[in-house]
């Protein structure tokens, strides 16, 4: 055994209620540990000393180095003690607060459990009921679609389609993604999540310099009413960009600290060392290198309340559905922990989905963020499509390794992308290559947690990093791939899949073909990616739902299948989706 | 290498701030592996992937399994990027977020390095400063000391001196208190941690039935204003218990709950199955198993503002210095960050300790407590000296392992003890072995952290488990040890002691010796603890300021030393604490 893998931590993503009598345990060990059998032994606090209940663990993700044992637990108590009992080669170990031991004493087993010492309601992290099936897409607002055609257009100066430069307009508004709703639903889409939309200068809006109101090149608060409604409608829910790090230089309170100094009410809204903003040399906290952008000082209770505010405003007047949180990770976990509380306190299923591009864990305990964004997913899919970092069975160990870096609930609301206004195009990253492309959003769909569309991956646009990354949605119909759209909305319909939403997922490699097995009950769906350079057979029964390049249990170089299977029940079995047994392919 | 015993988790007690430019790194390893020498390569975020810095690691701690690497970083900017080399054996290993590698591109640094993001003022851990030099003494006050002597105490059902009962009154009240700070004044005590003050009808009061008002056997509200300010005036600070996990069912507010059921008010303050509480079968929760002590529900924000309110208006009132948090580790994070806001908002230097008898490292991130009652130290202090568990080895292993269980500044806040009243004494403990006892308190007041005595140590007070634990204090002075008493005097006058309070720490043992070093700066003070069972040489240099059974560098079993010995400062080297050179005699 190697005893220094193993790892466990106590109310954490290694033990963590989903419910008030529902734990989750996981325990990590060194992946090549002759392990047999894996135990959990609990019970209540009070009680463990002289009665033990105890849950086979299953032994269900695998990375590079570790492989995760998992079990589900149902209380009768809120007050969780346990140790873990291993079997190795018929030798029976004991890992506790004090690590492996050949035997336990369970009378005093006090000064040693593990425990989750009792499960208040309030530290739950609760899921956002509709993020269990949606589909987002992102919306680069500016170059979507412009549906005012009388407004004031001379800011505009590209045509529509043309290379976008840093400072281009091209004049796409809100009225235009309203136009375009329905295409949306008939896509599969559920959820916008659109780029920043309030007033600014410049053409992505992420320097605020008014967040009471629409950007006017966007239209106005009341198109924005519209929208919502207009969505909402469709069953289509609206998260909106929360630019809370930084604003504009030109938003009032800033303007007012320039003209004065430390006379200003505001000078401590921001970070400035000296009497007031210089920028020769830089004495300001801004965004990145951009003096445009000050940082607010966040830990400042009145810019607290003045970014609580917009968070609330936003949901109250217009009813808004979530908000992503940008450079989140730079912000104070201490407003996140009052932010949430606020907004969640107005609509209870507002989603909270932060931008961090790392591992945030410390994030994600439930009292900050819902979600992320998931880049660690985009690296993931580049290194096994783009790169050719990854073979299958890497790309299966990294995906189980994120998994294991959060709680279950964040994982079902993480919001999932292949690319964004802040990556390449991965259309472009494939070398345009429409077979890679799908069988990426194949694992994307099928993954744990929320899809997200870049605009216009559905039409092939390509485009490499900022500007080009955000070129003009081009309408032209005749212009469109046909079938790389309709593989894309039966992709996104496996969404509505039950299996998809909150099944078990296994990750792995067979034949080296990228294997993603999710099942709930006796449902069973399976993709299949073959990213070798020959065609290979796969022998599992099942229907075929959605497939390139598959046909009679064959799966074309770069081609993908999703197979369907239904188990029958075995009986005086509980069928828990954590619980059934592996099939016999997996390896 | 041991590459999954390789632990580093950002934005946690692996890497945090303990002040706005300045960072401390921790990174794991499996102690067998031949690490030759730990770097941490870093920059801003938006400069490594050009520029990185470096520092070398120290060997800090080592327990049975792992070793730990520590730097602090003095950082220019308040984006930290980082990754780690190791050198083993000749070769150079790269460790980041996606684990070893023999080699590593800078460009491509931000997929995978290790960050925090942004260092905000809101998010460190500030020290309550008067916690750096504390010397705690818990007194049980039914048993401390009478100093009413014509009060109505027809409650008071045992003469004071005879073996308590589980509902014994021996009369001990706040002036019996006040009457001796001098005394504990005089012994080295600058801070009280008293339990329950509060109305109840219990001896131990942790069943309260009016948070308002002090317990009529213990005196008026006007004696415990009287306790603070005779401490206070003493340089002695005062610390209440917070029961706010569970009240007393003799509350108003669960007695009218107990009359009108769901008709209450106050039903919901509660967690009751039914319409009103039961006993017989329970239902409604409680603490432990005890039905007249119902568990309040925390997640309710009524219950909350009316335990918030007592932790504030016992402050702004009475002036307290700090709460002692019962059954912490069963009420929510949720409610115990809203309690150190606002506890920390009316007193900024308000101590916030948790009562968690295990690893409490989730509720000690900051947002919570400061510190717990470190039962951890005692388990390993009883394994040592009373169990025979551990010989100095082991002893120095756990030691170092729950030091790397939290942050510097958590550490350093700890409250570490031997014994209290929910323990049996220690001296009880290693079969009433004085020796073994000063042996035991030189390691606490030595260890990170201020030391806790409980009432009547000084005197070799017996006890058993509860209620022997909390025997009447025998003030006749004719009965005390006086060597016993003037040991524990010298060696609480240690924490005066700069190095003590502040100084980096080195455990470890060496022929078979038990060997606490602090050192800061020239200063270092080396304690020495001999559990064999013959005398031994110490070979060190240095001044003998404390010891028991000690002598011309001869040390006889049981006995202890502490050392002083001056360093010169080398010309050139800053000699940070955390950078002064390990001895020679480290193993």
């Amino acid at each position: 055994m190697n005893e220094q893998a193993i790892l466990h931590i106590p109310d954490s993503r290694y033990c963590f209620p989903v419910s008030e009598k529902e734990v989750i345990l996981r325990l990590r060990v060194d992946k090549r540990d002759p392990l047999d059998e894996v135990w959990v032994i609990y019970e209540s606090k009070y009680v463990i000393q002289m009665r033990q209940l105890s849950g086979e663990m299953e032994r269900k993700y695998e990375d590079r180095l570790f492989a995760w044992y998992e079990v589900k637990l149902k209380l009768e108590d809120v007050r969780l003690s346990y140790i873990f009992r291993l079997k190795a080669r018929g030798e029976e170990l004991y890992y506790s607060e004090d690590g492996l031991s050949d035997a336990y004493d369970f009378s005093l087993a006090y000064f040693n459990f593990f425990q989750l010492p009792y499960i208040n309601s309030a530290d739950i992290h609760r899921e956002v009921p509709w993020m269990e099936s949606a589909v987002f897409y992102e919306i680069f607002v500016e170059r979507f679609c412009r549906g005012l055609q009388d407004k004031d257009d001379t800011y505009v100066n590209m045509e529509w389609g043309e290379k976008p430069h840093p400072k281009s307009f091209a004049g796409g508004d809100l009225p235009g993604i309203i136009r375009k709703l329905d295409y949306l639903k008939g896509l599969g889409i559920n959820a916008l999540y659109l780029t920043p939309v309030f007033q600014s200068v410049s053409n992505h809006k992420y320097d605020i310099s008014d967040y009471a109101n629409i950007d006017s090149h966007f239209g106005s608060n009341e198109d924005f009413g519209r929208l919502v409604r207009e969505a909402h409608i469709r069953g289509i829910r609206v998260v909106l960009d929360a630019v809370f790090n930084h604003c504009s230089e030109n938003l009032a309170q800033f303007q007012d600290v320039v003209r004065r100094g430390k006379e200003s009410p505001y000078f401590h809204w921001f970070i400035i060392r000296g009497e007031r903003p210089e920028k020769e040399p830089l004495n300001y906290e801004v965004f990145s290198f951009c003096d445009y952008m000050p940082k607010f000082n966040t830990s400042n209770p009145q810019v607290q309340e003045f970014l609580l505010d917009i968070g609330v405003s936003w949901i109250e007047r217009y009813d808004i559905d979530g908000w992503r949180l940008d450079v989140s990770d730079e912000v104070s976990h201490d407003f996140w922990r009052l932010f949430r509380k606020r907004v969640k306190a107005v609509k209870a299923d507002c989603a909270v989905i932060g931008e961090n591009w790392h591992d945030a864990n410390p994030f994600l305990g439930g009292d900050q963020y819902d979600s992320i964004m998931n880049y660690a997913f985009t690296k993931a899919c580049l290194d096994y499509y783009a790169f050719g970092a990854f073979d299958a069975e890497q790309f299966a160990w990294k995906l189980n390794g994120l998994l294991m870096r959060n709680t279950d609930q964040v994982n079902r609301m993480m919001m999932n992308l292949l690319d964004s206004h802040d990556t390449d195009r991965f259309y472009t990253w494939v070398g345009c290559d429409r077979d890679r492309l799908l069988s990426a959003v194949a694992v994307m769909v099928m993954f744990v947690g929320a899809p997200c569309l870049y605009y216009g991956t559905e039409i092939l646009l390509e485009g490499g990093y900022d500007p080009d990354n955000r070129r003009c949605f081009d309408w032209e119909e005749s212009h469109w791939d046909r079938y790389c759209m309709e593989k894309i909305k039966d992709l996104l319909a496996l969404r509505k899949e039950k299996a998809v939403q909150t099944g078990s997922i296994r990750l792995y490699s067979k034949n080296e073909l990228f294997v993603l097995k999710r099942f709930l009950k006796e449902e069973e769906l399976t993709l299949y990616c073959n990213r070798t350079k020959e065609t290979r057979t796969i022998a599992a029964e099942g229907e075929a739902i959605v497939g390139n390049g598959y046909a009679e249990g064959c799966l074309e170089a770069e081609g993908f299948v999703v197979l369907r299977r239904r188990h029958s029940r075995r009986p005086g079995i509980c069928a828990e989706a954590s619980q059934i047994p592996m099939t016999a392919e997996q390896n």
